[in-house]
């Protein structure tokens, strides 16, 4: 991704004045559910405000504001959907932190994956902000910060923590995910008490022994939860997401059925994961070399921050000495599980990896599940796995993947522990939310109590009361490429679009400004239309349209630029799709010599 | 797609020569497998070429050749993949048919889908030849013919006819598919007796009641089958594909638990399934809407073939009639399942369709599963359904569709009752058919006799003797884009690519011929790079670097049109790289006046 610096490429400026006028409210007067403990705190307002993560899988990112305090829950970016054309990656839009940047406590982190961290250096760009996050998260945090030449004030927490961020009381709970350090949070404030899951799981046999504090999870159903946050990503999964012990299962009998090499590819960040197939690869004489330079930074964080210290450095080897190891003592464990076109797997795929050349019977294992819309470029990549005669296990055919998602039985047991008072499903597209929604009621929650939110839309609370108020600040997507940040928009978009379709024919022409009459040959040129060289002949005859365009503008005296170019753009433009039947971008240059 | 026209956009010049000189053979004589039955016959040689349909899922087309007479099975498009901008369709590469369009006899069709047919008109417009096809396919394709404004000589054939076409003696067995009347094909000739399955599935209770017909395929082994062409598609499933029978029950199960509105959008060519919803509709007491073109075309059809005769015509209603009709004497019958932006469906969806307004608790039904590449968009359109509040029911929840392909069990016994001599997987990507050649070997057959081509290679055989002529004609890609046909290639392609990340910006000058100072302001037009009025800063100094570059052309006695273009493009290009990390295409044009 781009690095980021200070330039006049920013912020676009964002139409105001909406969050007034259009304010639409639905309310929702509780009906006391008696079974449920109140935890009202004198009636002390405060707005929970999600920036992003609602109706989408990404850029997670939610305000708690209370008192003139805001606190931030997590601050992350997502990935370009279909037709941004060019776009690195998408952020929430920080005006409303910016505009009351002197009201920002501190931002808490839930876990350290990018859609809950990708976005922090282009919020440290515009406000200073002091970040709380594990261990593992925050290495990742500093390897983004100084990639974007910045810093902040950093405050590294563990589960079971307690800490306060302006006055908003923290508590850091132990939770299961498919990164190590995940945690959910309980926030208590003097407006209420709020808990959010950040993306979790219930993993009763995690392979570092750490399950989810369930027991502290029930004590503060006990104390009373105002409002509950909750992961949505898997409610439309019945029953159980299986344990990361499956997958230790799956891969000890790959290792125990193989003697060649085993070239592993997963998600970087999933250090836990990583660590097993370090382990495993040493039980079964096989040392391990590490492909790809995410894959190859998250090791580096992890050995520094302890994840790795029972593993001894011999166990490694360098990408360089791999051709000196026997294939039946050799794992490479590597990036690329998504199809990314310069990652390990998609270089050794297309025999383009400096170090690592497929040989026949390999056995190549993708301990991933394709991310939506990537399906395609995954297939690509197996096919081409395929056409090396290497082994290839998919998680569809193997246990070698788990989600790192509650599904709803999970999603139950949590609502059930907590018993909130009022619930905003979040991390999920619409239907999951919806979907979440209806997984409470069938609990018993009340509709009125469960709040469906957009990004930018404020979920204002006062004891028990509760009403969302629409389009509260922007929730709006903000696009970055390059050094640009929001500067371009739908208009853009669509010339780019527009620009892939059928390419485009410049016409420029030089006019006698007094006499109208041409002073050069009018110049053509065509850029992903047609292979110019082939059609001569088509373009020889645009040029004698050009010809007759000027000429017709000359005979009605409509020689100004304005007239003179949409004169020769619409003739042009039904010259060539009357031909060629494409509608290329066509863009008239006169120059008034 | 693009009507298309006899115009100057044609076929693009192929590399002539690579069938000599780069031939590659492998040669696998057979080992006489004593328990099968031999079929050879005097030893005339002969080839089967596929130009579609290996290595990827669509534009099915297979030559077999014999002593100077050839037949076509199949004739498909595919859809244009990933990064095929602004493509229509692509199809197979026709020279190799083109330059031996005298040895040409027929064209038959095992089905009337368009992975089957789509390429029909495209191959008339270059030869003549005579059409064979069932009764639903050859409506489809004189839909085809009539829109392109071609002819042909057409024979509508049955399963179970037995017909020549020139030396080649052809029997149509009965399969079962995801579309009404499809078949596979015996051929028997003076070189030998291939089979091609098509695609097929078994189906003991298909909705028509017309099983594929297994003891005819038994009778085909005994009589000897040389080479054996098969469906590949599902060969990674395991076990049998349910029947559509699973989909009668599913639907049934819907229609008797709903008093709302039914909506259901499936393939408009699955002819069956479409009748059953009818009669499930009439059953429940609802009349039937059809909405989205594709839909009404086949329904016509389907009616005028007599696919719906015991249906009454006062079971349906038109589109301006729904508003008058109660919610629980409803059914829509629709297309839009792969999330087509123009599909009725989609229209639905977005609020933008004319007479169906979706309501609250509408039940809509997905009868189809994403074709891949397609999941992220129709993910998009079920998101938006839920914010309609209506009850949206996928293959994922509930068995309301089922593949039309034959899982391995399925293939195994079709691989049975064959045994053929020799086998070439066909219709699926690269993994498929390996896997296909695995699942063959699982059964006895030796790997010599099983060969795994590309499109363009033939496989050549003569008795009991058979080998690969890789690259025997191209067997590449053609693209369509509008009346072109082969016309943009890859350089197009990489050039609307460029266009679509960061836009253009061209910059026009005006120089004196002789002196080479500037006789007008240059002039700058951007498109999809920046919003220009946002950027005026930014045009300004580029104008500035402009001035600059020519200056520097000066003072070097530069001034040729070459190598000012080359000083203009490449100062603009790293200032704007400098100033915004893009990479627009920079297009000069300079006029001498």
């Amino acid at each position: 991704m781009a690095t980021l610096k200070k330039t006049n490429y920013r912020y676009r400026k964002y139409k105001t004045g909406k969050n007034n006028s259009k304010n639409k409210e639905i309310k929702g007067k509780t009906q006391e559910n008696t079974k449920r403990k109140s935890s009202v705190r004198g009636g002390i307002p405060y707005k929970v405000i999600p920036l992003g993560g609602l109706k989408e899988i990404g850029k997670n990112c939610t305000l708690v504001e209370c008192q003139d305090e805001i606190l931030i829950i997590d601050c992350g970016f997502a990935f370009p959907e279909y037709e941004m054309f060019g776009i690195d990656v998408v952020i929430p839009d920080f005006t409303y932190l910016i505009e009351n940047s002197h009201k920002v406590k501190g931002l808490i982190i839930t876990h350290g994956h990018e859609d809950h961290i990708g976005g922090i250096p282009y919020l440290l760009k515009e406000i200073n902000v002091p970040v709380y996050a594990s261990p593992l998260a925050m290495g990742l945090i500093e390897h983004k910060l100084e990639e974007h030449g910045l810093t902040c004030e950093r405050h590294t927490i563990r589960s079971g923590d307690v800490f306060k961020v302006g006055s908003f009381k923290v508590e850091a709970i132990q939770t299961n995910h498919s990164i190590a350090d995940s945690m959910a949070f309980s926030v208590k404030f003097p407006g209420g008490h709020i808990v959010h899951t950040g993306d979790f799981k219930i993993d009763y046999s995690p392979l570092d022994g750490k399950v989810i504090d369930l027991n502290r999870l029930s004590q503060l159903g006990d104390e009373g939860v105002d409002l509950l946050l909750c992961d949505s990503t898997n409610v439309m999964r019945e029953g159980y997401t299986p344990s990361e012990a499956v997958v230790r299962k799956s891969i000890d009998e790959i290792f125990d059925n193989t003697d060649r090499r085993i070239i592993i590819a997963t998600f970087a960040s999933n250090v836990h994961r990583i660590k097993y197939f370090v382990e495993a690869s040493i039980k079964h004489n096989r040392r391990i070399a590490i492909s790809g330079r995410s894959m190859e930074n998250v090791f580096e964080l992890a050995k520094k921050l302890g994840y790795l210290d029972d593993i001894h450095e011999s166990a490694f080897v360098k990408a360089g000495e791999i051709k000196d190891i026997a294939d039946r003592n050799l794992t490479i464990i590597t990036t690329g599980t998504q199809g990314e076109p310069m990652s390990a797997l998609t270089r050794m795929a297309y025999d383009n990896h400096k170090s690592v050349k497929l040989k026949k019977n390999d056995v190549v294992v993708f301990s991933s599940s394709p991310i939506p819309g990537n399906e395609k470029v995954i297939s690509q990549i197996v096919n081409q796995l395929y056409e090396k005669n290497v082994k290839v296990v998919l998680a569809s055919s193997m246990d070698v993947h788990v989600s790192g998602h509650a599904s709803s039985e999970e999603l139950k047991l949590i609502h059930t522990l907590l018993r909130p008072k009022f619930f905003m499903p979040v991390h999920g597209e619409y239907r999951h939310l919806a979907e979440h929604s209806k997984l409470a009621q069938s609990l018993g929650q009340p509709l009125g109590h469960i709040f469906l939110l957009s990004n930018g839309d404020a979920l204002q609370l006062e004891g028990s009361m509760a009403h969302i108020i629409r389009e509260y600040t922007s929730g709006e997507d903000v696009m970055v490429d390059g050094y640009g940040i929001g500067d371009v928009g739908s208009s853009v978009l669509k010339d780019r679009k527009n620009l892939s379709q059928s390419g485009l024919v410049t016409i420029a022409i030089a006019l006698d400004t007094a006499t109208g009459s041409l002073m050069a040959v009018p110049e053509m040129r065509t850029v992903g239309f047609v292979y110019e060289l082939e059609h001569q002949d088509l373009l020889d005859e645009a040029l004698n349209i050009v010809y007759n365009s000027i000429g017709k503008s000359i005979d009605a005296g409509a020689l100004d630029e304005a007239s003179l170019k949409k004169t020769i753009k619409s003739d042009m433009k039904s010259f060539i799709y009357r031909k060629t039947k494409r509608s290329p971008v066509i863009i008239p240059i006169i120059l008034y010599v």
